[in-house]
């Protein structure tokens, strides 16, 4: 049942700034603006423990980097100023920060998780992730917690851990989700671009899972490579995390994986 | 695609001290142990959002519970202390804790949020649950997490919020994957029991979305009574959340479910 992708035909590619102004979603139009003018399609997943090395790391890779893919809640000692900090760092190197938080839960308890709790979300996030799941409700209750007008939302289409259960008619129902929510949500988790033609530009496409060598982890994470993911898949932004915060210079291999990406574009 | 449960064959229940013995982990037969001594299958759903008012909930409705039901997440002033409050309520009024966690993302992943973060989930809850969508690797990643010495999971197989994607086809899969880990693996949250026959009586069955009247919330949450829950659907445990903290007496309240789901299994 698994997705498994296979190479697509090359994508004749349009630019990031003319996306920008076919999606609906004012995340998602900053998000396409800051990569046109950055020319980066790298995030960096800084699944770190201690809000120092977060900070550390965000401010190491913020140069290279479109957008900072968290998780809160791994790190120990994160308080309220550990957000203030993270859009602080966003302003100073023009990232977004993305809380990959999977919501995954019915729409009333995503409101409190999304908003409330020690760490606050909605209140230092530019956009979240959540499954398609639970149904539209998620989506209404995360769109309720966040707002439109500076918040935004992915949905995971596909995973790339072995065995998993987001098949081809799951991707494809989580794809009507966001049509119905282009006001909130523009774009997907997934190993590939998920929508075709002009209709699918107006969405972005993250890929997690990527080193530049291929191998497993032993938990059933499978990895790929940036030139997979972005030539051969038509994805938009590889995400990368053991890769460059396990590496000695975070910033010098983040700079490797960002050039790799972006040549893969052409 | 979703799954509408309907009435079912009249169950021949095996006690719940007889089912202790047939499951494989501890914390499994603690609970249905629990549930034979103190004779309720009502868990509380704790959806509140202050420290004391979840510790104030947990004290008076424990007599009343087999499993007070957490959202550790979404309690702003919680700290190391408000876990070690709780698991002293818990052997207070003899009731194990859940956290509702729903986590969903890669093995390497939860390991993390499970041990770690603000939370520490491990160290106070005595269950936690995941949906299987991810794949094998989220149960290999929180056994890591937590062990199966002191630690149990829930898969989630079914869901009640409108125009979800747990179809029978995701459920069955569901079921395998729980099948495949029965030593953390102890139970389900379902709409109904979704193992027949004996091998299904060494799994726990939980159901959300109990209320006294049948209603809805707004944001997709469709209710079941706790009747229609354990006699029509053959489920163990009602998880009553609103229904009970929201009343003006929640322990008396709390002492009516309890009634109605324990008389449903006679």
């Amino acid at each position: 049942a698994q997705v498994l992708p296979t190479k697509k035909a090359k994508l004749q590619r349009t630019p990031f700034e003319d996306r920008a102004k076919l999606c609906k979603n004012a995340v998602g139009v900053a998000l396409f603006s800051l990569m046109a003018r950055k020319k980066t399609n790298l995030c960096v997943a800084a699944d770190v423990v201690e809000a120092k090395a977060l900070l550390d790391l965000a401010d190491a890779v913020g140069p290279q980097i479109c957008v900072l893919k968290t998780h809160c809640d791994i790190v120990r000692d994160w308080t309220d100023e550990t957000g203030t900090q993270l859009r602080f760092l966003a302003d100073k190197h023009d990232f977004l920060i993305f809380e990959d938080r999977k919501f995954a839960d019915i729409g009333n308890t995503v409101v409190q998780q999304c908003s409330g709790g020690v760490h606050r979300i909605a209140s230092w996030a530019h956009f979240t992730n959540a499954h398609a799941l639970p149904g539209d409700g998620i989506v209404d209750g995360l769109r309720t917690a966040a707002g439109v007008e500076n918040h935004g939302l992915l949905l995971l289409a596909q995973m790339s851990s072995a065995g998993n259960l987001l098949n081809k008619e799951y991707t494809s129902a989580c794809v009507e989700m966001a049509k119905r929510h282009t006001d909130f949500v523009f774009g997907f988790i997934s190993q590939e671009r998920v929508i075709e033609g002009s209709e699918g530009d107006a969405f972005v496409y993250m890929t997690p899972g990527v080193k530049l060598s291929q191998e497993g982890d032993g938990l059933g994470q499978q990895y790929n490579t940036p030139t997979a993911v972005i030539a051969d898949r038509n994805s938009d932004i590889i995400i990368v995390g053991r890769g460059i915060y396990k590496s000695d210079n975070p910033a010098a291999t983040a700079a490797i994986y960002r050039k790799q990406a972006w040549d893969a574009l052409a």
